[in-house]
């Protein structure tokens, strides 16, 4: 059993605590925030779990075994810092931390003081996302030659980050998760349209050690949500729409004959060959398997699969991407 | 009435052949290929219409009007500048040239000439892409963010010349047909999988003038056709598939509202605002609508859509792409 | 404020009970099952309401206003009569009574006592389904020349009522409701296959008044969910599926143009002239709506939309369709 | 080498002509149209066959070894049998004959005499139709349940014949097809919106010896094209909706686990199981093969797989399903 406080309830933060609460590990929480109002409608909400609009009470519970943070990304280094440095575990909201300094410090404090530090990767605990990773693995789409990734919605715009460090971080821990590596080039255009110097906007390559490349488009302008993640290798070729409700994922099989087309109409139609295939998948909330595995990787000693190296991993190719989108728009005006 | 004659009796000459001779304008064919089965083939199927093995013949046809080319790139220059300087309007199949500076003599022939220059920027002339032009112009999508453009299929590798050149004209001749400007910035980026220094996937960042930004990813390893073009201006988004049967066009209404998420589950469904609407397209092939135009501004004495001057910033473009395409690989031996 | 007792917590009380509770008008509730580990569930779940594992306490309880049935479909009349007698409105899952006898029974006693009476319609609380309603009622369809309705999934056998009884209340009750009249022809058609005499999959004509026709079809033996109902009117056509995540409702224009097909394929494709329309939707769980609904009706006094006398009109269609598709089975042996 | 007279060259003729002409068996065509525009066009287009007005002409003409009939209903029996007594094969468009005594008739004349009868049921020859004849009879499916099937657009009203005899033939020659027998029992149900005593929209339940039973649907009414088959066994379910481009065949496979709702949002997205295929097409024009069919049967003296024999058990299905429906409009009246 596990004890764990949990700082930030604004977005996010009640989701997690909702998940904690209902996990068997759970052996009790505390929940913090400097807002009045939200924490006395959570405290109202969980009446058995204490409360606290002092951060520095979670640090000095003695029992507390661990501190999940989801607070703003500035605030990520110093409440984590201060948590491990405390003895307690860590599970950070993505991005992990706003600099690739701040992530490394954490990652090796976690190491040093034998503490378990996660990052908030939702979509390495998401089914699709999951099932992708078992099919690319069992190389049933040969190597992977190229991945395109399109995550646009319309986004609250932040003040102080970029669309690229609010959105880009879950396609970044997608394709490392899927690829088991980290990318040696990372390179963004974009432009920022509602807000000046908060780039809205960004198209992101990336190259592998592999050979592999990916090219990301993140946007908050698009007023519907738009995903596809398309996944071509030398076999197959893999899709994942999250925003289709049954066929999240499906696999084309590569075919080869191209007929010539007599007309425009027929040369529309006339490219398909092989079966696709949508696969069954299992069902179940990513948060709660998200919130399980911290608390099993505390309970039992291991390592998560998104572990703060997967998050400063992911720091490190945002602040490429953020600084390559800097620099182009710089070089513009 | 104008006689036409057309050059180049492969893939996609029979196409233009067919619908020229329905054409109501049509005053008379005459075909050139130097490969003899395909020219009988053709010969056999249009029985009432001249053929030969060599160029010359047309060139020195007097009664010819007009020459259509559609063999290799390499040879479209030399092709069209003869016809030209002998006095005949050309059409050229995309890409108009191999070289910037070669599109600019073919133009400056023509315009010194008063010759009709058409390049073969078929989409200009496609029901879905005209209604996304007059979409676009109403202002009902406000002003254009950015446009991103996929077209990944299995395509047949080209020995002479990347995928850029393949494909790219198709993206480039229908955003700066929408956006009315040429881009100012182009960088590519990309990979050469299966034979060397043959680039088969690149993805190409473009910006223009206006501010608008463009994302186009062109591929031929992709076992089955994908499409997606997403136009996303301050008011509304546009999203064109030319793979769909019926809704091609989809036209998304921005809305506001943003619901918290309470689960996983819920945070995927809750954005969507606004209504949904496909609009009525016409019906009619491009490909006759292409070769009215051409016979049309020939009798008539205009520029067509689609001119040499199209075809010229579609060339710079793809130059500006592949010079940079070819950096990045360099750079990265 | 209202105080209301749930008996049956099964499959779909609990739900309800979450419901009520999250109301503003909720002024305590009392809930009832003989099943004692599930009564223990959810009172352990909401520790501030009572429980009991006998219904007399329920009918007992002198400050109960109202009763929420969701119990077996056998059970419904006899715990509702109780209840009507108590003084306390009813709520009765779907179908409301087992017998048209029993639910005019149960009709008369609501209205003798004054005493609110309502089944449970959900999708009549469903947004697509009222966004239907108010299409069909502003006109735009025209008048409504036929409906088809496809309910099939993989259902839970039920040992003691047909898939008509099971399935075909939600169909009913909307088209009931999007017509505003009750059928006066009603016939069906079917097969049991895994159960003897508990008829598995059933096909329903229905004849309305106004000239309007509908088929329904239902079935528990589909492994995958289909949904689709079509309304054709004399203007335009609506297509309703509640399995597609944003576009649940489309609206499809009238064309006149046919064009006549050169080729098979071209065949396949012509057809199609307007605009296609999907309608924004509210968002808002039905379930929430329909026990405001339950809740607002018995503070005001006023009369539900889905009232007891739509529970009867349901039922009475029931009874005629299972009786025809009895007749039907038996005139085959 | 088989010579062919055509006789009709309204909608549907044209297309049987341009097949025939393309096939490696034909040794020549007659063609034959009392309407003498549509005859000239057609001579026009093809300069190199006879042509005539007068159908005596082709009975007459010694080297004919075949007609194709595709003329109104009313007149393939009495043309037919011309054809058969002057010892000439015959195809004749869907439906086969007006009436099961002329069909009929027409067997016996084909048999006796030794010549070929063959009826235009095109979509036994459509690539998604025959794949899934091969899936149901490799048991993949396991027994076959039941059959929905819907086909509904915007049609031209027919004076002398209800939507049935226009549009069932298509779904009841795929259902015999496929089921490999002939209903016991058809009824229908109906209504004539635009034109009295013509019927134009039914609703048709059959049965079969095997157990198994259907549902189609069949209308003019509907301003957009709706297709969907679904074909419901004791394993696995196929989806075939002709209207999409790609996935025409979708397999579902039978899943058992359902998950109990705990709010209306996830009880809509709960249901699905095991994988879903859409099997690789084969491409190919249905109307070539047909044709090749009927040129092939005469050279070998075979059976086509849509021979007399086919045609007339969907003649007996449509006369069943339209006295049915006759005797419903009358009873209501």
């Amino acid at each position: 059993m596990v004890k764990t406080g949990i700082v930030g309830l604004g977005y996010w933060g009640p989701n997690l605590l909702r998940n904690i609460y209902a996990n068997r590990r759970n052996g009790g929480l505390f929940i913090c925030d400097s807002n009045t109002a939200r924490l006395n409608k959570m405290a109202q909400h969980y009446p058995d779990i204490q409360s606290t609009g002092k951060y520095q009470d979670l640090i000095d519970s003695n029992d507390l075994n661990a501190i999940v943070i989801a607070t703003d990304v500035s605030s990520h280094f110093p409440l984590a810092k201060q948590a491990l440095l405390a003895g307690k575990h860590v599970f950070v909201e993505k991005p992990f931390a706003a600099s690739v300094e701040e992530a490394e410090e954490l990652v090796d404090l976690g190491r040093k003081n034998g503490l378990v530090t996660m990052v908030g990767h939702t979509f390495m605990f998401s089914p699709p996302v999951i099932k992708t990773k078992e099919i690319i693995d069992s190389g049933e789409l040969g190597d992977i030659h190229f991945i395109t990734s399109s995550r646009v919605n319309l986004g609250l715009h932040q003040k102080d980050v970029s669309v690229i460090w609010d959105l880009a971080p879950h396609d970044f821990s997608m394709l490392f998760y899927w690829l088991n590596e980290e990318p040696t080039e990372v390179n963004a255009f974009g432009h920022a349209y509602v807000l000046d110097g908060i780039p809205d906007v960004a198209f992101i390559d990336l190259a592998f050690p592999s050979g592999s490349i990916a090219n990301v488009q993140v946007s908050w302008l698009s007023p519907s949500k738009l995903r596809r993640t398309v996944i071509v290798g030398s076999r197959k070729m893999l899709v994942y729409d999250d925003t289709e409700p049954l066929e999240k994922i499906k696999i084309y099989d590569k075919g080869v004959e191209v007929i010539e087309p007599e007309s425009f109409g027929e040369y529309q139609l006339s490219y398909r060959t092989g079966d696709i295939v949508s696969p069954k998948l299992d069902t179940g909330e990513p948060l709660a398997s998200e919130m399980e595995e911290f608390l099993r990787c505390i309970e039992t000693g291991t390592t998560p699969k998104s572990s703060g190296t997967e998050g400063l991993a992911v720091v490190r190719a945002l602040e490429m991407a953020d600084d390559s989108l800097r620099k182009a728009l710089v070089g513009k005006e």
